[in-house]
């Protein structure tokens, strides 16, 4: 496979706070995340922390969706990163977000896999 | 806990080819690579595709660490996220450049939890 790839960083604020808390919910978002894009999904792992927040993890042939959420600031951090040009990683953050319910929304792309690393300003 | 957090991006070249395909090795040092960072490991997940090439994750209480690797290519590509302030992901970068041997590292720091989202080119 090609090294080359696209990875989607997401700062989501002001999400529904009982969602960012429900691991269940967000491990079947973030694999129907990885449908809509295309992914071929492998693994899934995700973490409840006490007394709150979620990590999770959908690990896919053409690389990983991670989230990290913070009940407590209504905050998620999302990464999306794919090898490969059929997937459509920028499908996979518009339903998460919508799915957490985000008023606001931060993102970038960082193409993957080729010198040097740089934040493609041209992506959005 | 704070949303704040430091996501080092890496891209290793040149790398050892027999190591990038040996997953139990990949598994060892991405686990030793976050204790190395201070931090504390929750879950570890990898998986071994064919005929080649190694995708892992280990969920740290301070975020993630993953990598993707192609051997084909003497490639690995590295994230190292963690939030917190008495974390050094630094240290696990290096401690996964040396036991991979990359010959030649891009790497990128990359605040996340607040806005805007942009690369700290006063990081290395």
């Amino acid at each position: 496979m090609d090294t080359v790839g696209t990875h989607l960083i997401a700062e989501l604020w002001e999400c529904k706070i009982e969602k960012l808390n429900d691991m269940e919910y967000n491990e079947q978002i973030l694999v129907e995340a990885a449908l809509k894009a295309g992914a071929e999904v492998r693994e899934v792992t995700f973490h409840k922390f006490s007394p709150q927040g979620i990590s999770g993890v959908v690990l896919i042939s053409e690389s990983h969706l991670t989230i990290h959420s913070f009940p407590e600031h209504a905050y998620a951090s999302i990464d999306v990163y794919t090898c490969g040009k059929r997937m459509n990683p920028n499908k996979a953050i518009q339903y998460i977000t919508e799915s957490l319910e985000a008023k606001s929304v931060d993102k970038v792309e960082i193409p993957r896999g080729k010198a040097p690393i740089q934040i493609n300003s041209q992506a959005f």
